[in-house]
């Protein structure tokens, strides 16, 4: 079950939060990029930037160097990721929306320090944003490893919302001459595009090829 | 031109930022949510919704209920919005990257009152998720109006970040028996699917179906 604190408690559209911990854990796997907000000098600032999970902790990472990292370290954070399944076209404008999931975590985020730790989120990220690629190619060296933060998130205060399905229109209006559904958006993996700098002969691996 | 100040002052990755204002025209035209960012008594609160563009000014709105649209009312919030073209895969970890697109609006939210600013603002809205659906569907009544918080915010203090191509591989790792590239991603409209509740004999408009 997912917690419902003041922040999580939802307050429009109740009937698309869900309080399963699978619906967020599905949401966050199968996402590519996240949008992480800090409060920066009292203004809020939201850049998108990868993520992994494992278990009830979400990854984040940066250059040690980046401001929103060291805004983000010890400071309170959201993150929130979306997904936009499609477009509800209804019989009125007001009654158009979205078919989407989205996460959004609140919390302090902690800066990792345990070397085990800090590879195991790391590899995370890797897998999140390039199943496969962590065991092909090669791994962080020492020195890429101490230019690299890694910041841990529990995923205890979290809402999801989901809306799918059909337009919700008022009642007088579903006799309109007026084509009502959803168009639905479509995401998929195009063919990978070989950089300019590889030498003949060496193929793109299945999980590359067949990345689902 | 864009501005930068402090905040739009590009701290990584400098190379990835432009200072073209199509730049940040084509990021936003061509998006469907952003990501609002508001401070929400001391803490960030990052929500996905929809934006339109007229000029210089981006619209927002909500219900007049809604706790974010209050919160950014006045204050100061960040709208960002960005789209993922493809994943960098390269023959170290630490060298993946993603081929994105994205904008951060920072400013003062200002509550639209002029009616007439306030209809301009709600069709710009409805015409970036939903292009000619508001010339097709039933246009917004006074309850409805009544009902909705139009926020606009100058695009005056933005900054934009784009990254393309292939890899950039440490000069060493060039020999490495490793596939590298760029594995697109690809985002189509799907076909149509009719509202169960559509009576038989209304197709899709043009607009609809073809939807570029």
């Amino acid at each position: 079950m997912l917690s419902t604190t003041s922040r999580t408690t939802l307050g429009r559209s109740k009937e698309r939060g869900s309080t399963d911990r699978n619906d967020l854990h599905e949401v966050l796997d199968t996402g590519l990029v996240c949008h992480l907000g800090v409060v920066m000098n009292g203004h809020p600032m939201v850049v998108p930037t990868g993520y992994g999970r494992i278990g009830e902790t979400l990854y984040l990472h940066g250059s040690t160097g980046a401001t929103t990292l060291r805004a983000a370290d010890g400071g309170e954070v959201c993150v929130t990721v979306t997904h936009v399944d499609g477009i509800v076209l209804a019989r009125s404008v007001f009654h158009h929306s979205v078919n989407y999931r989205s996460a959004v975590i609140y919390g302090r985020a902690r800066l990792v320090t345990d070397p085990e730790e800090r590879m195991a989120g790391l590899r995370a990220l890797s897998e999140q944003l390039a199943p496969g690629q962590w065991d092909y190619v090669r791994q962080p060296n020492r020195k890429e490893l101490a230019a690299t933060a890694v910041l841990a998130l529990s995923l205890e205060e979290a809402s999801v919302k989901i809306r799918r399905g059909a337009p919700k229109d008022e009642e007088e209006d579903y006799d309109l001459p007026v084509w009502a559904g959803v168009l639905p958006l479509v995401t998929t993996w195009g063919e990978p595009e070989p950089d300019p700098m590889l030498p003949e002969g060496i193929d793109a691996p299945v999980h590359i090829l067949h990345r689902e």
